[in-house]
């Protein structure tokens, strides 16, 4: 049974276990007996109500007891962040570093609070920190800051379509007041059009401030649109708020050659020497193991090029209480290494668009604010600096991970550590 | 200034505030003066080892109460998840559902725990999840399962890189046998082939048991790689135990168009009745919405089509101790909407791979393991089920989503509930 | 032998028919006995100069009769179009049209050439010209313009990077007159700036006239580097006139989701009548086609969504002298069909790049000059009415092939016309 | 007017030229104003038809003097290949190499004849030729072949398309028969199957002999699928032959990571000398721009990386009477250059999937053949060989292009070569 059908037949043996294919089918139609009662809903969060929660829904008392009772303080400061609130869940915190970053908005030696579950991940990404503290610091910069929000407007023909652009283009300084009537943080700084027969797909951006910002700009286009709706010399069919030409919470190629949210870049030049005492390698290693996984990427067809910038980014998104769905979007970009003239390492990472804030979201939770006061970086004012310190946090990982790889240990340091784990299955 | 010189013009102003270019340049330089002392790191884990970090570390006594001391039990049950532990981050938890799902391996009602800090989220999902279930529950099925990790080996010439790989593929039973004696849970199942030159770069794919199982396979490919290396008949210049061509923890084309995790797919046919009830709209104003939509994505270039995976995927994965840096990966895939004969709704999700599992990673810890055995999902024979619940989930998801799109109240319902928020900015 | 190992084996044996992986290693080795002697080059055309190479080369005098001596006329046409000239091409024409296109700058009815050996191709497009022309011809339009043209500046750090870019934003007025010494018709209407690292990246960016344009902006883009090396307050360590970052003869999603040459779109709405009557299917089913395809498409990975492009642009761009290596990067875009409020059919195509001129490149040449004036489309001030037929075109062609697969007859045309051939192979 | 809308707004004004909005949009409008006959279209191919179809569009007669009268011999030999036929286009064929090609198919010194219209370009690839045989020639090898037919098959639910699938993939042998009824030089090899939701892809490959095989497939798999239709336990609502899965005529990233057509590599190892001699540069300064350049095709994402593969392979389509048209799939993949131990350079290309044929097609027709025959690769059995020699003249562009680009005299080449043109606009 050679070829792709016969993983298939394999495959269909498997899943079906016993069954036959028409059992299983019978198992995946519709049914109607006994439906459950599925409750309204409930934005209020406190311990009462999610108390009345676990009694509703007549779930165990021993798994109230983990997730709600043995949960410290007041459930209310989630109020706003959650529905239908039951409790809290709880993840171990390490610390990174101290890095130091030389950045325009950060400056100084950072602490770097990471949530996560994954072994090796906090070690792997202090290593870097490590190297790049021991050569002076990485430098870093936000180089562009862009949030936006893509409506689009439905005609019957083209030419509707382009009349309407033209109209709406033209009214730039209008929109611009209508979407500060809603925020005093956001600014619409430019938009974009994109037509496709007859839709007008606009993208409209903004700068958000301190913020991440994605509810500010949902709200200022929306009054954006209502204000066009009033005004238009051309009706729309119809028109969405949303046209899911944004890559709202999705990696997309627009977001890769654009920006959405920050864009930023974090370089060091390192010498052979410190290659070695903190990777066991050399810069020439690297390089060499750069250049392969670039067609590596390049042929499994990811957007830019780079180790696991996921990693990092989904820690310090959870510990800052960043909104860790945007990892979706946020983790592309590009690393490089490359031997310098005088035989050492030039490493750098540039990502399009890193989604962080430090008011608004999950930033003012208690944990979460703690880790971004552990930083210093808690509150208005900071935004630019937290994304600075980020982006040389993955540098810090890229040359922990890339370091290993070209060493040949990367597989052993997952295994030592994993294998520490002291209850669940072995293996993961 | 008329153009994209413009912006950049304006934003290099805006970055700077009033230092000059000069000025900044040297904030990014190397910094010698005063290196802090980076520590060696610790794997273990343990209340008393955190306190002697925050000591160590000089960081605020506020936080740590924060971090740690307001933190309840053990904090030894993350030995093995985490380095350099300092504490416990701690985020709300909701509840959508229940979810009547009826699938090959999940069978029933399913309460769905989701961690996150997002407002309107848990209710969005929730709304979706009371329409499914009003439906008789939506149909779900693991369509196939395969976790890659993918090896490099460097040659001189592309001849020497066929002859390795027409000698290692003839050795495929042998490396089933090499990759057992690392795991009795996963499975080596096949191995495809890309050459590019002279570089050889092979995917070995794994079946993995219950385990979301990446390093499982790290372990089980490092052992076929020395037994490769030890047997060969031509020996590589280098070789890598992972070329960057797995996809792990990226958006990747060759992750889309084959699976890495588990393929799962999830459909229901919803009544026009239903579909006004519960979304207030109809389904040829969801259809339409649907195929602009999907125009919208395919101008941005996403991976597939959808609206918001990341955001139930994120929810649920940390809700359940998956690793939540994988969200990079497996939020892509289709959503489709369209209206059949009968005047309703046909609606499915379909996700190329998602990473779940029920053992090993964080599925053991307490609150983790507290919320799949909330769904009656923890444990081994119960991954497929998890994965066809999270499908079920994100169907829901895209429902609510598009239902408020295509009936205009999608900025609405985010104003609400944010501005609900009663500490931090009134604005994120 | 199950899985894709299994396919590699049978593949490598059938490569190698009988020979043994090593006898088929020997034959790649280099091979340095009896080199031929490689000529020089000549850039001079002439029916004497090619007989010299015919002569020198001494292949065989039968294919000198056929490429050369059957050519009519003054081979010396072609000097400055090719180089090492032995003779001349000859392919088949056919007509597709009149099609009728109101264009802001094509108006009236078209006959237009195309030149293509494969069958089916020219009777699939007259067809779709027939049924736009019956429903009062396509509207069409160029959206945009631009090409672009961009080098890169390699320096020692990205803050030195950051700096040489402020400067260079700075200087476009300066850039804009050394763009105009080089050439009156191309202007210099922006530039985008992307850094990456120590690299930037700029992308020139210029409108050129009537004609398609890379080799103006390349000399163009050259004096403004000349310019900027002379004048640069930061030397970088090296530069490239193109950095592979314009997209040029190649697919890229950067084209896609900006233009680079001419984007332009075409619409028809079509009464269901004609659909039947000249395509014999429904607008409903042309809409469930498109519906089905668009996934298709996605889950394909094309840049965008359409049937194919490719065939008209190519047959099209051989007939009127254009650069038919842009194919490669032209032919992405979208195609749009929706059945209407009144049960017509809504049909689109946008595509966000096409190359074409009126003047320069292959546009003067005897043939092809004809073809040009063939439309009244030859010379200055036609490219864009050009680029407007050209998309009606496609259009045409979207709706011939679409209607025949949502009828279900595709297969059955290419049968018939392949069949009718007389010679060679009967399959292909 | 900074920005984006900037832009827009000049544009618009350029667009419109002295008209307003409305007027343009006024000649948008369908016209159903003395409509143009159209006539019924015609198969048949000869001079006396071409010279009726002349006559009844009453084109200039001295246009018809240069496309069907200055045209030597019978056009009667295009049956076939054109419909409407009404001429033959010219163009200038010019000779690159001889090239010594190594591989398992090809072994030899090639002259490789190359039609185009575009200056410099055979020179460029000649050069390449020089430096490869001065080098004992390029390996170049046909790693795997396959072409792909992919209907689709639509069902109320995926429960009914997963049955569906399951039943169909165990016929695969009665598959094989049934195409095997249609052909005798295609071989169904195996079927890949891709479910969404309720819909069932498949995707059938092909082996197609030395036919490129495009129709092959086509009628082969309309066999197939009637087989299905009338065997099938379960009746899709609707299917279609092709779902625009398969990548025909199109890139895509499911092409790119697969195969479509022959995957192909060339390599060769090139001394320092060398490449002075033939390039005026470096190993290290091409390695350099290289590594440059493959950033700037990842930040424009371009389908793998590569300098201009379309240029040399739409040249060698058009001389040996490819489909040019298949540029646009087959100008994808990865070229790579470093610097050996030796201080010497590798350089390799590899192309995942050209579609070249030795039979049917156009590679019958006179000029078409005559160019197969010069160089001995016409006719059954020699399509792999093709293959390598195309592959090696690609290598042989790139070593050109990037060493001029390195080099620095890109535009200078040119520059000259263009402005020998003698005719027509003196820029393009």
């Amino acid at each position: 049974m050679t070829g792709k059908r016969g993983l298939t037949q394999q495959h269909v043996a498997r899943m079906l276990g016993g069954d036959s294919v028409e059992d299983a089918a019978a198992r995946l139609a519709p049914d109607f007996k006994d439906l459950p009662k599925v409750p309204a809903g409930s934005a209020k969060v406190s311990r009462e109500r999610a108390g009345e929660l676990w009694e509703e829904t007549g779930l165990p008392t021993r798994l109230k007891e983990i997730l709600l009772d043995q949960s410290p303080g007041d459930l209310s400061v989630y109020q706003g962040n959650i529905e239908n609130a039951i409790g809290e869940m709880r993840m171990p915190l390490g610390l990174a570093g101290p890095l130091r970053v030389n950045g325009v908005s950060a400056k100084g030696d950072f602490h770097i609070p990471l949530a996560t579950t994954e072994a090796a991940l906090v070690a792997s990404y202090h290593r870097g920190c490590r190297l790049l503290t021991a050569a002076g610091g990485c430098s870093a910069l936000v180089l562009y800051e862009s949030l936006s929000r893509a409506p689009s407007f439905v005609f019957d023909t083209f030419s509707e379509a382009s009349r309407f652009t033209v109209w709406a283009v033209d009214q730039f300084e209008t929109f611009q007041q209508v979407a500060g009537t809603t925020t005093s943080h956001g600014k619409l700084v430019d938009v974009g059009v994109t037509l496709e027969g007859n839709h007008a797909y606009f993208n409209f951006e903004f700068t958000t401030g301190d913020a991440s910002g994605q509810n500010m700009v949902t709200i200022a286009t929306q009054a954006i649109c209502d204000h066009i709706l009033a005004h238009t010399p051309i009706q729309p069919q119809r028109y969405y708020i949303e046209s899911n030409l944004s890559g709202d919470k999705k990696a997309s190629t627009r977001a890769f050659t654009t920006t959405r949210g920050k864009k930023v870049t974090a370089e060091a030049h390192l010498s052979a020497e410190l290659v070695k005492k903190h990777l066991h390698t050399t810069p020439r290693a690297m390089e060499q193991y750069w250049q392969m996984s670039a067609i590596g990427g390049v042929l499994s067809g990811t957007l830019g090029i780079h180790g696991h910038f996921a990693n990092g980014l989904t820690a310090l998104y959870l510990a800052t209480g960043q909104d860790a769905a945007c990892v979706a979007e946020s983790a592309t970009g590009v690393t490089r290494f490359e031997v310098t003239e005088d035989g050492g390492l030039y490493a750098s990472v540039t990502l399009p668009g890193i989604m962080v804030g430090t008011v608004g979201g999950g930033t003012g939770l208690p944990t979460q604010k703690a880790c971004l006061e552990l930083m210093g970086l808690a509150g208005a004012g900071k935004s630019r600096a937290l994304a600075e310190v980020c982006t040389g946090l993955l540098l810090a990982g890229e040359l922990s991970i890339i370091g290993a790889l070209s060493a040949g240990h990367f597989s052993r340091a997952h295994r030592k550590l994993a294998r520490d784990r002291q209850k669940g299955s072995k293996e993961s």
